[in-house]
C-alpha cells in the first residue's frame, strides 16, 4: 500500500497579492485555508473582482474537501468563498466575527446557507477529516477574532502565521499569545507558511495605539467637522476613531453602505462597543454644531462613488464639504490607486477642508509584521522547513533570507509560485508537480467567460476606439453599391473631421472589388488611418452582398 | 494713458505636475518660463502626452510674446515646445546643456531651427521686449545646468525658483549659490515662485552624494552583472553610476534610445566625464567577465517597450537575466506606475536576479527642496508676495501654510490654478480674471481632436467593449427583412455564447418594427444584455433600409 502523502498546494497569494488561499492535503483529505478576492489591476479592463484560479486543483479533487479554514474576515481572505461554495460543499470554521463577515457575504450574493458555518475558538482543537487535528490561535491584525492555525498532519505540523503582527496594545482584545506560540514551537513544528506582505520593511510596525495617539492630535486640533475615511472592514480602526470622538465629545455618523453593514454585524456580535447617543444618523447630524460631528466614511482609495469620493466630487447629498471640514485617510492606498486618491485629497483642498494623510501624520499604520517581528516569529516557532506566503515575489524572497539569516538552512526554505505542489516528509520537502494556476476573472454575474482575448481586445479598444465600415457590395461583380457608412467611437472627433471621413470613404471604395473584401477593407483603411493619424483604432468591416 | 500692468499668469503646473508653464505679462510684452509635457494619467486612454492648454491665453496674445525662458532640460519642462513653438515664434533662452536637449527634441520633430536658441549663463543678465531684465541663477537639480530666474520688470523684481534643491555636495557641478540668492534678496523681490513639490515633506532632501554611497555599496556586494535603470534626462545619475563603475573596475553599456540620445549630446557638451575606454557597446559585452560589466538602462517605470521592461519579459535580444544579476532602480516611481514596476520587479526575481530598489536602499533621492530647504530660500529671498508653484493642489497648500509660519503675511499669500491672472503692483496683489485653462491632449500626431466625449468612449469600450446588430428592415413596413447579425468585441466569448447571441437577435426582431428603429433596436438589446449578463456593453445599431 502506497503510503499517503503530505501536500502543500499554494493556490493563490504568492506572487499576486490579494488573492490568497492554500489547500493541505493528506491522501484523500483536503483543508482549504482562506480563499481572497481582489480588487482587479488598472489594465484588467471591467473586470469586477480577481479570484484564485482553483479550478484545476479541484477539478477531480473537489470531494476530498472536508473543511475550509478561515484566518479573519478581510476581503483578500474571504471574497472568493461565495464563488468557491458553488463548486466545493465544504463546511466552514471561523471565529465568530469572521463567521458574521462570511455570513453578510453569503448572503449578498444569495448564498445564504450554501454551507455550514462553524464557529470556532482559539485554543480550542477540532478535527477535520479525521487526519487533520486544527488548533486556531489568537494573532493580532488590523481586525478583531484574526487566527493562526496550527494543523496537525500524520506526518507533522503545519502553522499557518494569518496576516499578523506582534502588537503589545492592540486597538481591540489581547496581545499576542507568545505562550502558545513558543508550545507550538517547543512541540515540534514541520512547516511554517509566515505572512511576507511586510518583509522588506525593517523594524517592528508600530502598534496600533500609535494611531490612536495620532487621531487624538487631530481631534485636538480640528475646529469643525471630522471626516475620517476608512476600509469597512478595518473594525478596529473604526472602534479607535469612536473612542477617540467620544473623548473630545463629537458624535459619530457612519456613512457608507459596506462600512454600514461591517460595523452592524460588529456590534451585534459584541466587537464595536459603541456607548449609547454616541452614533447617530445622517439626518441627525443638523441638530449638532460642526465642532460635535464626527463622520466615518467609505471612499479611502478616492473612489468616485463611495462616501468621500462623492463629497470631493460636490454630488453628497447631505454633506457639503467647507472650511473648517477636516478630512482624514485613515488606511493605506493601495498601489495602483495613488492617482484617483490624490485627485481626491486636491478636490477637497480646492473645497477648503483640510485633508490629514501619509506619513509622518500617524493616522494609519499597517496591520503586517516587520522583519524583526518575522525574525520573532521564527524563534518561537522554530520550524523544520519555512514556506513564504502572502505578498509579491520580491516579498517572498526578502522573507526567505530573513528565514536564511535566522538560522533555517537554504535548502529547507522553499519558493512556491501559485499551483506549485509541496510534498514533505518528515526529513524533506521538494516540489513535485505544478498544477495549472493564475487567476479567474469575475465580470457582471459570470466568472471565466471574460479571459485574456476580450481583455486584449477591450485594451485596445481603450487605446484608440474602433472604425466601422459598412459597406454594401455587388454579389455578382464584388463592387462596392455605394458609398460606404463609417462610423467611429472613442476614435477622434468625427464631425470635426468630414473631409478625412470622406477620403476614408473613397479608401475603401478603391480597395474593392477583392477577393477577401472584408480583409482588403480592413488593411485599407488601417494603413490609410495609420498614415493620416498616426492612431491605429480597430477597424471593423461589415459587407453586405446584394 | 492707462499704467501698464505685471501680471502672473500660470498656465500649468499648478494642481496638475508636470505640464510646467508661467507666463509673465507687463504691457504687450510677455515672456514664458518652461513649456512641459507630462505622460498621460492612467484614465486618459491612448494618450501619448499631456500638455498646458495656452491656446486661450495666447489667442491674441501670440504677438506679444518676446522670450520663453527654460529653467532646467527635463520633459515636465520642455516637452511642450515643440507645439508651443508651432503658435509662437520667440526666441529661447537657457543654458547650454538644456539647449541641447531642446535641440535633440526639436530635431525629433522635424522641426530644427523652428525659432533661435539663445545660449545663456548664470548671472549675465539679457533683456527681452525691453522691460524684462532677466538674470538666471544656479541651482542644483538632478540634471546639470539647471536655473532659476530673477525678472526685473518695471514694478519690481519676480524670483522664478525653477525646480531645485539645497544640496552641499551634488553629482555635478557647484553647490547652490546662496550669495547671488542673498544678494536678490537684499535688492528686493517682489515675488517670489517656488517649487511646492516637496512641499510635504519634513526636514532637507538628502544630497545626491547619498546615492554615490548607495551605489557603492550595490557595486562592493554584486557578484555578476549590474544593470541599472534610470530616466534618459537624469544626467546627473548617469555621471554617479559612471564614476562608481569606474572605482569597481566595471566597464558601461547605455542601453535605451532614449538614455543613448541623451548621454551622448551631454557628452558632447561637456556635462559628462566618461575616462576613455569604459563606455562600450552592446556587443562588445562578449569579451568582458560578469563581474566586469555594468549596464545603464530605460524602463525605471517597468515599462515593458523600455530596455529592462524587455529584460524582465524575457525579450531582450542581447541581455538575458540569469542569476547573479543585480538590478538597481535609480529612480522614483511616478505615482500610478506602482503596479508595473512591482511586476516588472518580480518577474526580474523570477529569472534569478537580485533587485534593489525603494526606501532603505540609498539608490535614489529627490531632486527638489523639502521643507526646510523651502524655508530657506524664503529667508534668503524675502518677498513680498509669495506664490507656490509647482505641485498638487495640496502641495501648493502645505508650501503657503510654510510660507505663513515663516512670517509671509496670508494677504500677501495667493494659491493660484492654472488660468488665473494675479495682477501685482508694488503694494497689492490681486486676482483679476480667470483664462479657461486646463490641459490639451496630444494623440498621434495631432492635438487637441481628442476630448473628452472621445475619452468617455473610450473608457466606457475599456469596461465592457460593444456590440453591433446589423439589420436589415423593409423600407415599406420597418419589418427586419432577414436575421440580425451580432457583431461584438471585448464583451465576452462570443463563440461559448452561442445560445445568448440567437436570443439576442430574436430580441431585435422582436423590437421591430418602430417608429425609431435604431432608438429601439438599441434599447432593447441594451436592457437584454444587462438582464443576461451584468454589464453594459456600448451596443450600436446598424439600420440598413431596403
Amino acid at each position: 500500500m502506497a503510503t499517503n502523502k503530505l501536500k502543500i498546494i499554494p493556490l493563490g497569494g504568492l506572487g499576486e497579492v490579494g488573492k490568497n488561499m492554500t489547500a493541505i492535503e493528506y491522501g484523500r483529505n483536503v483543508v482549504i485555508i482562506d480563499a481572497g478576492g481582489m480588487f482587479p489591476e488598472q489594465d484588467m479592463y471591467g473586470i469586477d473582482l480577481v479570484i484564485p484560479d482553483y479550478t484545476h486543483y479541484l477539478e477531480d479533487k473537489k470531494d476530498w474537501v472536508r473543511g475550509i479554514i478561515v484566518t479573519h474576515g478581510h476581503e483578500d481572505h474571504i471574497g472568493a468563498l461565495p464563488y468557491l461554495l458553488k463548486t466545493v460543499q465544504a463546511p466552514i470554521f471561523a471565529t465568530q466575527l469572521t463567521i458574521g463577515l462570511i455570513d453578510v457575504k453569503l448572503r449578498k450574493n444569495d448564498m445564504e446557507g450554501a454551507t455550514v458555518l462553524n464557529v470556532i475558538k482559539p485554543n480550542q482543537p477540532f478535527s477535520i477529516g479525521g487526519v487533520f487535528e486544527i488548533e486556531a490561535f489568537h494573532v493580532c491584525h488590523s481586525i478583531p477574532d484574526a487566527v493562526g492555525f496550527a494543523i496537525r498532519t500524520p506526518v507533522g505540523m503545519i502553522v499557518h502565521s494569518g496576516d499578523f503582527k506582534f502588537d503589545y496594545t492592540p486597538a481591540w482584545g489581547e496581545p499576542p499569545d507568545f505562550a502558545k506560540l513558543a508550545q507550538l514551537g517547543k512541540e515540534g513544528v514541520l512547516a511554517l507558511l509566515s505572512d511576507s506582505t511586510n518583509a522588506n520593511n525593517p523594524g517592528f510596525t508600530p502598534s496600533e495605539q500609535t494611531v490612536t495617539k495620532g487621531l487624538d492630535q487631530v481631534f485636538s486640533e480640528a475646529p469643525g467637522r471630522i471626516i475620517v475615511a476608512t476600509f469597512g472592514s478595518l473594525i478596529s480602526r473604526v472602534q479607535q476613531v469612536i473612542e477617540v470622538a467620544v473623548k473630545h465629545k463629537r458624535v459619530v455618523v457612519v456613512n457608507g453602505r459596506s462600512l454600514q453593514e461591517s460595523v452592524e454585524r460588529a456590534q451585534e456580535l459584541g466587537y464595536l462597543q459603541i456607548p449609547r447617543g454616541v452614533l447617530i444618523s445622517l439626518n441627525e447630524m443638523k441638530k449638532y454644531k460642526d465642532r460635535e460631528i464626527t463622520i466615518i466614511a467609505t471612499g479611502s482609495q478616492g473612489e468616485a462613488s463611495a462616501a468621500l469620493g462623492r463629497m470631493a466630487l460636490g454630488q453628497h447629498r447631505q454633506i457639503n464639504i467647507k472650511k473648517g471640514d477636516t478630512v482624514v485617510l485613515s488606511s493605506r492606498i493601495i498601489p495602483g490607486n495613488e492617482i484617483v486618491v490624490n485627485r481626491a485629497i486636491n478636490r477637497l483642498f480646492q473645497r477648503g477642508a483640510k485633508v490629514v494623510s501619509g506619513r509622518g501624520t500617524n493616522v494609519h499604520v499597517s496591520g503586517h509584521a516587520s522583519q524583526e517581528e518575522l525574525k520573532l516569529l521564527l524563534h518561537l516557532i522554530k520550524p523544520k522547513f519555512f514556506v513564504p506566503v502572502h505578498g509579491e515575489l520580491q516579498h517572498l524572497h526578502a522573507h526567505a533570507q530573513l528565514a536564511i539569516g535566522q538560522g533555517v538552512p537554504e535548502e529547507n526554505t522553499v519558493i512556491l509560485e501559485n499551483g506549485m505542489v509541496l510534498e514533505l516528509t518528515q526529513k524533506k520537502m521538494k516540489v513535485t508537480e505544478r498544477i495549472p494556476g493564475g487567476y479567474l476573472f469575475v465580470d457582471g454575474k459570470n466568472i471565466g467567460d471574460v479571459g485574456r482575448v476580450v481583455l486584449r481586445d477591450r485594451e485596445m479598444l481603450s487605446q484608440n476606439g474602433f472604425i466601422l465600415a459598412v459597406v454594401h457590395v455587388s454579389r455578382e461583380n464584388g463592387q462596392a453599391l455605394s458609398r460606404p457608412e463609417i462610423i467611429s467611437r472613442g476614435f477622434i472627433y468625427i464631425r470635426e473631421s468630414g473631409d478625412l471621413i470622406s477620403r476614408a470613404e473613397e479608401v475603401v471604395m478603391k480597395a474593392l472589388p477583392a477577393k477577401k473584401p472584408y480583409d482588403a477593407v480592413r488593411k485599407a483603411l488601417q494603413d490609410f488611418v495609420d498614415k493620416e493619424t498616426g492612431r491605429q483604432p480597430m477597424v471593423l468591416p461589415v459587407i453586405i452582398e446584394d
